[in-house]
Formats: structure tokens, sequence, C-alpha cells
């Protein structure tokens, strides 16, 4: 079956981005050559799943949208119509998910944001979860994990730090095919 | 000069109990004849910062205070006399860090809890935090971090996996001597 798999970066506090969704601090650990295997990383996936927020932000900047060659669910609550390969789906969060991994395909790849990621975290969808964790205390903004009611416990695949002092860290959902 | 280092461990989620003060979850990495390098640090150091609510903790589940061969300082707001090495202090957070940082000693400890800690990182009092990740999503309880108006940048030093799926990361404060 198809996994969804967050792939996603915070810093030690656990925040994704700083007021005003602000994402300057990644710029401490951008380098030459070195994409924390995104690149492989986004081979394996062939559906992403996104917040509005995070679709909107991109678009805001002036960027293209970066995964339109991927069938791509923007989650939103207003009705809005499908450009090209860009769903915006304002339905139930589970019901999309479960669809999507019976039908056949590669993994699906949820790029935020943090309020896309604790819906799927509350209805326990998330298979794995690529966290690379830069070296810095933001101290306030948009926290990755908000509190829930759940606990679940993780079986730990990986991890790896890099020079630029970036760690990566990969979990898996307890049951969950490997 | 001295330094003060943080050693902790949390959830993945950033939790460092469950609500109630429960640290159950910690029993999922304890492992016969692993301490996660605990016995080693604590030969490196001979003061330890502790908030009374652990000390309480520690204390009410019928355990001695575990570094009572330390000079010991529990911050508390009431005015309680020192019991042998154990000093119940009450005064300025920065004035003690750094009056003991003055002084020759080994390093200084910072055992907890989240408020300690918060107070310590609000004042920038903090030289390295040595913080092992537990594998698992806790969804609410005691966060390690707690929103702060600072941005502080850190310097990685090294990461360690364990066979129980515990990464233990180790930072230092930017400009904090080795």
């Amino acid at each position: 079956m198809r996994k969804l798999i967050l792939y996603i970066s915070c810093s030690l506090d656990g925040f994704i981005a700083k007021p005003g969704d602000d994402l300057s601090f990644l710029s401490m650990v951008q380098k030459e050559g070195e994409d924390y295997g995104y690149s492989g990383f986004v081979k394996t996936v062939d559906t992403v799943i996104v917040g509005r927020r995070t679709y909107d932000w991109v678009v805001g900047q002036g960027y293209n949208f970066p995964h339109s060659d991927k069938e791509s669910y923007i989650l939103t609550r207003k009705e809005i119509p499908a450009q090209g390969n860009l769903r915006f789906y304002n339905g139930d969060i589970k019901t999309l998910v479960n669809n999507l991994k019976r039908k056949r395909g590669k993994n699906i790849f949820c790029d935020g944001d943090a309020k896309v990621v604790n819906e799927l975290l509350k209805h326990n969808l998330i298979d794995e979860i690529i966290l690379s964790i830069v070296p810095i205390l933001l101290g306030s903004g948009i926290r990755l994990f908000k509190e829930q009611q759940i606990e679940k416990k993780l079986t730990f695949i990986s991890s790896k730090a890099y020079e630029t002092g970036l760690v990566q860290l990969h979990y898996k959902r307890i049951n969950s095919k490997k």
C-alpha cells in the first residue's frame, strides 16, 4: 500500500516558521549542492497533499507551485475548481487519504502546513515522518506539533547529521509497512 | 569558564511529560545497561540547578534526590532553609548562574523543569543542550520549549542514535566556549 510521508523541517524548539510565515531561518542550512535528500525523496512520490496556507504562501512569493507535475490536493474550506493537476479539496481528509492509499501509485507527500499535518496525525494517517531539525531556537511562530488527544509510539528508522548542523530524523508509524 | 548544560529528554513533538507529570513514556527507551551517556555526563558536573516542581516530583515519588552529592540549587518562590548540599533559591536566576559560572569547578547541570529551562533560555544562560528525543508523539503535556521572544542560532556538535530509537542531539550556544 502507498504510504503517506511527512517530509518537513523545523527548529529545535519545534517551529516550522517564525510569525508572519517567515521561513528565513532555513537559509542558515542552505548550501550549494546539498538538498538533504529532497530530490531523491520526491522521486518516490507522485501525489502531494498540501494546505491552502502553504500553497498561497508559495504562489504569493511569486514561485510556481513546485508539485504541478504531480497529482496535487490543496486542502481548503472553499470550493475552487481544479487547475490542471491541482485539485482544491474541501471534503473529509480521512476519506481523501484512504482513497488515495487504496489507489496504485508511488507514495504520497504531505508538504505541510501545520494545520494539515495535525489533521493527518489526529486521524493516524501519516505512515512516515522525515523531520529535518535546523540548529536554531526560533522562540515563536508556527508549531509543527499542536496539542492533540493522541499518543503514538513511533519506530525509529534512521538519523543523519549534515555538515550544516541539520539533523534529519526518520520514523515510521508502528505497524505501518516499510 | 564553567558551562551550564541542559541534559534532558522529550518526545518527538517536544513534550517532557504527559499531563499530570506523567513520565511513563520514558520506559519505552529503558534498556538494561544503557544509560545514554548519563553516568559519564554527571561526572563532568558538580553543581545542579533544578526547578522546585521537579524536585517535589522526585521526592514525592519516594526517591532520594539524585544529586545530593553535588551543590544543588532548587529554584522556588518560597524561602526554605538549606538542607545539607540542597539550597532552595528564590533570588534572581541570572545572578545565581553568573555567580556560579565565575566560580571554579566542573560544569553545571540543569535537570529541568521546563519553567527553569525557559527562564535560563530567556536570559541566554544555557551553554550546551543535550537533548534525547524519544520516538513517540505524546500529543499533550508539558512542552520543553515555551514561546519566547528570543531567537538563537546553535552550533551542532553531534548526534547519536541508539538501538531503542532514542536519538541524542548535542548543541552549543554560538560563541560559547567548547
